[in-house]
């Protein structure tokens, strides 16, 4: 098997040094996985600029939305719990669903999926309703592009809900896109190790403040999404509750070190822009057009338009450019029809480079002629 | 790092060849790899002895617990549910943990750790109280090495209770000890990638009767460990609902054309067998005497009594076989001061002779001279 390039929201592409760090067995007990986990747990603070007095890091096995679930068992109280949900995309619709199965009382905000969370409507909100004992929102909403001002919310909840926990799912923005969690309040923020950190998909992590969860012990409705019980015996033990991802760990450790040589944040941020400024201009440069508007400043993925040129179709599109390695996603907004190119991973300009000149020839292929004619090719 | 020899129950050694399989970074949407979920779930009915008209398998993210409350989750009902556990060891303990975390009313009925379930007196239970919607047991409980009588009890539950669900946790054992699923009466059995089938840890999986499973929709108080959400999708799409463990699962694809290479069950089977025995006969020549009698037909773990020798400690013990590369395992019963010697995962004859020739020396180490004398040594 051969890699492809994936220009997608995940799985990702990683290093190959980070995949040739799987290439041992390490029991959960040896003193080297347990300093691989302690190193990645304090490394994921390090990143998120916050203090181990004040803080914590959880891994969880499973994909981010094993996290995700995990925080909400953990964190909703188990009597009075309401949570409200700020939804403008797919990802925020998924929080809905794993509250509705958890048989948990929601109340969810929508907005439009091409706009941000409105501010104004969120603080209307806040002090309509005071019953709220925990608010959640997507930071970078993957579905489109869209990314959130968890800050300017995260100040409302404090200063309407004090006693109400702020859940941020920072899933495809988490170590790219610079976070202030003690600024923006946030007591649970949820990434995964298969996105901007580029460790290989296996497992997820919370990052949580100390005092609330202490104050969560007991409301778990699950045995292996209790955040609590996971961080309890991580500290006694410094080990995992159940068998570890132990060769996905040691891959992260290594996604960790290169993080690192990148520069860290700001570095990976660096190239993720350029990344992203690559596609977005060559793209237009085709003719094609983004869903999002020059204001939505998110440079993870970005959601194009399918071109309404007659000869344009997405499955040819997409196979086309498979044939040549390179994996695009499809859209996932419901209001119009798009895909969508990712530009996070293990990707560099070059890449980014290579997979316009693909966009090319698979356009040339299909009889569409670029650039676009914006009037007759967008009717 | 370096390789250690694991000889404990999980995680576990696999081959290099497996590990290497996960050098390549494939997007969950490919072609190739719904090939390789394709693949896995077929070959997972095969060595479970059952056709895909009845049955199905589905794949879950993280370790076996994580499957086990996945089918408690999904498969009791919302009213009414009542589950009988039959408990004999640590992982009968843990499911009672898990059905006390989902809120589930339980009863469990406590067997002697070092004794096989007595299916007299299930029988027993059976005929006294009609009310159980499950019942749930382990097949080889690992904290002892105790294989039970899964089968028996399997016969009972279909006599008794023919609407009960049979769950089987066959975490250690599926793919090395036979199981007749279908003369089991067996409708879930969960087992882990990283245990007899020799993959690496990062999922697990239930063998579901899909009759069984299609009445559980909308029964799961979980969205992440929903198997009929997740069955569904697998059907309909080939994919995960939820970013899966892509590298994990390239190995387990692997480490199955490994194991047809050995011979399927059988081959893996008298490997295990053989390996066991070796430990066993060699330990027992050094003095060491076994937790369990002959009686016991496991072959996948072997619990020790610590020898009552003034010069021995297990810190001591364990540390030095460390050092040497040999990882064994602290045991896992109340009732005696116990460790564990797993011969499971990629260790053949010849490691298992190693591991002797280095207890020999950890001992020697210590100042115990081997063989111990039974009169002296064990007081």
């Amino acid at each position: 098997m051969n890699d492809k390039k994936l220009y997608t929201p995940g799985p990702l592409n990683v290093s190959l040094s980070t995949k040739e760090a799987m290439l041992v067995d390490l029991g959960s007990r040896d003193l080297e996985f347990m300093d691989t986990v302690k190193y990645i747990r304090s490394k994921l603070l390090e990143i998120a600029g916050v203090s181990s007095d004040d803080f914590t890091s959880v891994p969880v096995q499973g994909s981010g939305t094993f996290a995700i679930e995990a925080v909400f068992t953990t964190s909703v109280p188990r009597t009075n719990g309401k949570v409200l949900v700020l939804e403008n995309g797919a990802y925020g619709v998924r929080i809905g669903q794993i509250l509705n199965a958890l048989g948990i009382q929601t109340k969810t905000l929508k907005f439009l999926e091409d706009e941000k969370v409105d501010v104004k409507m969120v603080e209307k909100e806040l002090m309509k309703d005071q019953s709220f004992t925990n608010v959640a929102m997507v930071h970078s909403e993957t579905s489109s592009g869209v990314l959130n001002p968890i800050k300017e919310i995260g100040v409302l909840v404090e200063k309407h809900l004090p006693d109400a926990s702020y859940l941020v799912d920072a899933m495809s923005s988490f170590g790219a896109i610079d976070i202030d969690m003690e600024g923006s309040n946030i007591d649970f923020l949820v990434s995964s190790a298969n996105k901007c950190l580029e460790g290989v998909p296996g497992f997820s992590y919370a990052i949580c403040r100390k005092e609330r969860l202490r104050k969560c012990k007991g409301w778990s409705r699950s045995l292996v999404l209790d955040l609590v019980a996971q961080w309890e015996v991580l500290e006694r033990t410094g080990q995992f509750r159940f068998t570890p991802p132990t060769h996905a760990m040691l891959a992260f450790r290594q996604a960790l070190l290169e993080y690192e040589k990148e520069g860290g944040l700001s570095g990976r941020a660096q190239r993720y822009k350029e990344n992203c400024q690559i596609i977005r201009d060559g793209m237009k440069s085709f003719g094609f057009k983004t869903l999002l508007d020059a204001s939505h400043e998110g440079y993870i993925i970005t959601s194009f338009y399918f071109p309404q040129h007659s000869n344009f179709d997405f499955q040819d599109f997409y196979s086309g450019l498979k044939e040549k390695g390179q994996v695009i996603y499809p859209g996932k907004v419901t209001k119009a029809a798009c895909f969508r190119i990712g530009n996070i991973g293990h990707l560099f300009p070059r890449d980014m480079r290579h997979l316009l000149s693909c966009v090319k020839e698979v356009c040339r292929d299909m009889d569409i002629t670029l650039p676009m004619d914006m009037k007759q090719d967008w009717i």
